[in-house]
């Protein structure tokens, strides 16, 4: 399975690849000649009894339910069970700079030459570079190799912002919601569209949580995941409201979103009528959520990532309070992760370097 | 030179290429698949004594300088003469609804399978489906072919909205400013990047002239190309300012405009000293362009293309006519030609259809 390349490990020492997962991670192998050389962090969803295998030679700490409860205690509460969203709790007691995620039924793509792709080395090169929020380039991203800022771009833009997410895509099944799925059971995504690009500022997008990397410095308190699964309304919407919490502090903060470049493999779809009963509130919810990322308006007082937040968790108290009590849950679950995000992570209260 | 590909002629009694030039235009030959069963409007810069020859078996209408002025009379002050800016003119004088406008150093590309790509018609597929500028979708145009909205994409959003412009791009020379092309002469593009997407609503990009698409109906009174060239100071600023104005309207009307296919084959770079003077001022200039651009708001009262026009020119004449005289008379410019356009187009001044 292995591949014959060995690709020089950038930021080896300041990455950690976070995974949650409820099985054996046998699809770590077919990532080896990428992954091995850095450290993983796995959050065991489910039954904490059960044995996550790992294959062997990989450099890895695991968290169960039990863990979690153990170093969050009563905090606890804000990091969700049975769904995906858990992962958040990785980002959280990681103590490298970025942060790379992906699903276990995510496998290597090939570009269109047949070349394995390393999805975290173009993450990296993603985030090592500027994103350009504030106007838009035709030919993609200018400090790609080959390309630059087109005639008519403002020079006094053209040094960018710092980047703080990259938002990989994925082949063969495309990331749908339920109702697509039912429609369209046999659509595969096959066009490889070589391009990464920035998310304009004021511009929402649909964040897909399955191959995502991120500058834990810079954003990393904005990237929880919600209240999703066990004892919820709602599942599957876990990075689509991380995504639009991010966009909406990285606008205010100045960052910038990439999405584009790499592809990853996404091998199965899950069930649609199970997505169905999970995603059910959420898409109707979700229409009244869009109009209130796009309103929503930080203080400039709020200078950090955490005060962002915490300023966002009120204005869902108090806008979205009325469309479900689920929300002043969240609210406040959101404030929860913060105090456990700062408790974990002292030194990162300060303001950020911006 | 004639390729063996006898394409379907879509909207071939609809659309109405417009071609700016100053020389014979041999480039055709190469188009004669695609552009044969199409209505040429060609507008002759330069010389009105220069007999300009266009290949055997096209059907076209010509206009030089002399034309221009006995058609518009005094009105032909707001037409640019020495420079490809006269090209709105055509856009003036075409009956048509869509308007395809090419640069005669522009030749057919190859896409990566080696098949020659037909511009026109990839055109026609971006105006004839909606755009969606409200909300990115990270799979790039949902109502292509093999694809969809992902997950997290609202309902209610989409049925897009009607599409306006078509900006197209090209492969071999990219669409650099001056300092860029000095910076960097021996650039190629050769990047296909296989996708359309919609600039979102609230960004501005750098509209280019050489390969561009519009309704007419929609949007045709706001594609003005400015006074560039003879006894102006500036040049290579006429697309640029067409896009920004109409990128505002667009966004004010609820109108879309899509980028990224198709390709065509820029074959020379222009002379990067003779561009640079052409352009000094619109670098500088640029910096309070698009500040004013990205502020600029109408009121819901204009509700046509034509006053929002008006009301665009009115606040280019407050907020720029101190940066430099130029814009006073650009400004009046802007009303001239919406004069003219309903002079030669009396039965558009009604509300348009949204």
């Amino acid at each position: 399975m292995a591949s014959p390349v060995t690709p020089t490990p950038v930021l080896k020492d300041e990455l950690d690849i976070v995974i949650p997962t409820i099985r054996n991670l046998d699809f770590l192998e077919m990532w080896r000649p990428f992954f091995q050389p850095y450290h993983l962090i796995i959050v065991q969803d489910g039954d904490p009894s059960k044995v996550i295998k790992v294959p062997h030679g990989f450099d890895y700490e695991l968290y169960n339910r039990n863990d979690i409860n153990r170093i969050l205690g009563p905090k606890a509460s804000c990091i969700s069970f049975k769904d995906s969203a858990c992962r958040c709790f990785g980002y959280m007691v990681s103590k490298k700079k970025y942060i790379f995620t992906i699903d276990d039924d995510c496998f290597v793509a090939k570009d269109p030459s047949g070349k394995d792709i390393n999805a975290l080395e173009q993450h990296i090169k993603n985030l090592l570079t500027p994103s350009t929020p504030f106007f838009f380039n035709t030919l993609y991203d200018p400090y790609r190799e080959g390309t630059d800022f087109v005639r008519g771009y403002p020079f006094s833009l053209r040094e960018g912002v710092p980047t703080a997410v990259s938002h990989g895509l994925w082949l063969n099944i495309p990331d749908y919601d339920a109702p697509t799925q039912l429609v369209k059971p046999l659509e595969r995504n096959t066009r490889f569209v070589d391009a990464v690009l920035t998310v304009p500022k004021g511009t929402l997008f649909p964040m897909c949580g399955m191959n995502l990397a991120f500058d834990r410095e810079l954003i990393g308190p904005a990237m929880y995941f919600g209240l999703m699964g066990d004892g919820q309304p709602i599942g599957r919407y876990d990075d689509m409201w991380a995504g639009w919490c991010m966009k909406v502090i990285c606008d205010h903060l100045g960052l910038g979103v990439k999405t584009g470049l790499p592809y990853i493999w996404h091998s199965k779809a899950s069930n649609p009528f199970v997505n169905l009963r999970k995603e059910y509130k959420g898409i109707y919810w979700q229409e009244e959520l869009i109009p209130f990322f796009q309103a929503a308006s930080l203080p400039k007082e709020c200078t950090t990532v955490q005060s962002c937040y915490k300023e966002l968790s009120k204005q869902v108290k108090a806008k979205l309070g009325k469309v479900d009590d689920y929300f002043n849950n969240l609210a406040d679950a959101m404030l929860t992760w913060i105090e456990a995000w700062d408790e974990l992570n002292p030194s990162a209260q300060l303001p950020n370097g911006k």
